[in-house]
């Protein structure tokens, strides 16, 4: 399903007990937080860690823009994938898009967040060479 | 400031240390925290709780799609006003408006909820008319 | 390493950049929502789902203490290694115990967390013999 | 109700939908945010704020264990009053201890929390005197 030409990375989690809500589904502002961790792992599949972006560069992807459509609601113990895509990237800013899906693939949410590349300071940078390569790039499994 | 031709709410918090991260700011999934914390708000200052809509009714709000514009950061401790205004609303869908403010009038984000009515089994159902009313009033203050 | 005569059960995750706080490091807050994950693991490793036991006999496991001792910070993207065992077990209350690992083997923090059982109204209850049972059982990879 | 002899800070709140869970209640991770909050507020009160300490002297207070006894849960939309008070306190380390009420008066949770003063690196240290006074200090609404 994953080609060169479309290459998204798939982030595996289960709906915790703790991210519910009284209405019995997961709460929707724990999309976000998984959109996150989805962006971790499609930094991971490409050789370097965020983590690492932010130590070795000084460089923050600041969140400008979050947004999420929800189309199906999600359980307790539910094993959720999430589906990480870069939509968009230049020196001074990134999107990514998510599909969530109920595993294996029932489609329960979409969602997009707009990425500034900022200092520790919070001032405009450039995402430096090595890693917008990185970000662009294929994971090793597709090459 | 508030007035019956365009009637909002405040909700005033602060921001809690369990809602910063490494960054050093509010992370940006709290927002959507805050948000709904606006509209309970919004309800109670027409004569209502969210959860009387909930429980005597089995009417859900159910969230449709999120999603917010942040412009600045916000810091722990920062005093936060969140202003909710109901943008549209039909016997089956309800939108809200959200801006937030570094107190006392820095905006720092702002964003949108649109909301599906359901009964308690998720499907789709209507507003009943009281609570319709409610919703589309000013509050008592302004009268 | 499990045995028998000590059985544990691992839940594996890592921490997430929205669990960290402004100091740097995961929020303490976090690990009582690992010990729940850890509690899931464990059941799930003896062949039910802790959301099974609550929607087919409608008994709830609820909290009645929660502690935790903190020996050593966790960072964004650390994998976590969650280990639970059942210290106690009565058919009213539930003693957990739990480890919380840096992977591979990091000790970095340590507690408990107490639970009754009740009904769904809250009141006292008693845990279903085949649950019980389960509960105490070895995992089946032990067997 | 509040003495110079047995001085404590109260802090409010209302229970929020996301931290309720799928049993209907608040989710029992959420009291040990609260707790924080009731920190922030004890030294509010008397005449510092909490990201001050952290800023001008670079002292952190980190959490080396917390503990929390829920007697009765609290749902969505509850007026919460926590209620701070400082147990112990050296120049290494600090003890608060919390009573959680559904206002007015209904106890619904015990906690306390233990804490070493570190530096930014995590390394022992010694609070400032100027801030050990201070966090000894009655409130001055009692002085």
């Amino acid at each position: 399903m994953n080609s060169p030409s479309d290459p998204f990375t798939d982030f595996l989690t289960r709906a915790r007990y703790a991210e519910t809500d009284q209405m019995g589904v997961v709460h929707h502002s724990n999309h976000f937080v998984w959109f996150e961790c989805g962006r971790s792992e499609y930094c991971r599949a490409r050789g370097f860690s965020y983590r690492q972006l932010e130590e070795e560069t000084g460089c923050l992807l600041m969140v400008a823009e979050a947004r999420c459509r929800y189309k199906a609601p999600l359980f307790y113990d539910d094993t959720v994938r999430i589906r990480t895509r870069l939509q968009k990237s230049r020196r001074r800013l990134v999107i990514f898009s998510y599909q969530v899906f109920r595993d294996p693939d029932i489609l329960v949410a979409e969602g997009e967040t707009i990425h500034l590349v900022a200092d520790r300071s919070g001032k405009p940078a450039l995402l430096p060479d090595e890693y917008f390569r990185l970000l662009n790039s294929s994971p090793p499994f597709h090459a």
